[in-house]
């Protein structure tokens, strides 16, 4: 068997990232070494720099280069308040609401059984140390309303509900601005069963 | 300005991969950092060591790791037929055919005006000083049959021709096993235009 050469072991790893084939792999490939191989080195070096550099917070275990997250450092948060999102875009989007002064928990996914991805995959038991601090009295679960979000939250209010903690659910209903006429049923039923008091 | 952490400038480096935006390479981030640092480390050794060790080759233009790539080096070829192709995957779909024991020039571009990718861009001075060899007795332009693929084979017919050197094009026509009700009229047009004497 031929040994690959520099370039085709490059096309080789480029398709690691998610979403990328052979064809788009190789296509990469030429693009970085003929057009801008001041982008490959660009690419290359802040690959490895980000290996070295990030790792995950030892309180609430998103992306950081420190030991501890600049959230999770900020003295001016609610301790007593747990967020559990999937990702840190997920943490960003509710950031960005400005309506949540706790702190985080970053799963960095979501229960997939079919993909093989079980509580150990989402660090649960790092959720579990950190609900249990003594601070914390509730815990909002801010995983996606889809299938897997909609089960991981399940799973996570049940083994931290065992343990004595509050655990609270991001409200679901009709979005702001929603029309009746153009939110599906399942939405409104629920919008209708989770009705309040005015 | 805040600078940017190592892992914004990964996602930011990973932007200069054609056809990746800004969501698409946050998302690849976080899945290399999270769940592949094994293929993060893998790119961006790759990547450095393609960029060192691949280059073009002197006669033909294309990727090798030598001064001269390995087909330009294989003394079996006919020296007198030099094909014109747009990539180094173009050259690998013709050797596949069998058809053409000759030697290549790889373009690695097309002509594009409009993209600002003149003569300078596809190596002209180059394919002229190999054209004109004195060895080499016909080139055979196998551009792509788009718009831009036989605006490059036009100029550089006109070129090669003007410093007295026999020049071809792939023949157009109707595709091997095509029915002529599916192929479109323009191809008709031109099958009928070169028609041959049977
Ligand atoms: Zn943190
Ligand atoms: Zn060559």
């Amino acid at each position: 068997m031929k040994s690959l050469s520099s370039l085709e072991q490059l096309a080789e790893a480029l398709r690691r990232l998610p979403g990328v084939g052979p064809k788009s792999a190789l296509r990469m490939t030429y693009h970085l070494l003929q057009h801008d191989r001041e982008g490959a080195e660009q690419i290359g070096k802040a690959m490895l720099n980000a290996l070295n550099m990030v790792h995950n917070c030892q309180s609430c275990n998103t992306f950081t280069e420190n030991e501890i997250c600049d959230t999770c450092a900020d003295t001016g948060r609610d301790l007593s308040l747990l967020c559990v999102v999937e990702s840190p875009s997920d943490q960003l989007m509710i950031e960005q609401t400005m309506t949540f002064k706790g702190l985080y928990f970053v799963l960095m996914g979501r229960l997939s059984p079919l993909d093989g991805i079980g509580p150990q995959d989402i660090h649960l038991e790092k959720l579990i140390q950190r609900a249990t601090d003594g601070a914390v009295k509730e815990v909002v679960l801010a995983t996606n309303f889809n299938n897997e979000g909609e089960a991981t939250a399940h799973y996570i209010s049940e083994t931290l509900k065992a343990r004595g903690l509050n655990v609270s659910r991001l409200a679901r209903g009709v979005p702001v601005g929603g029309e009746l006429e153009y939110v599906d049923p399942g939405t409104i039923a629920r919008a209708m069963l989770d009705r309040r008091v005015t």
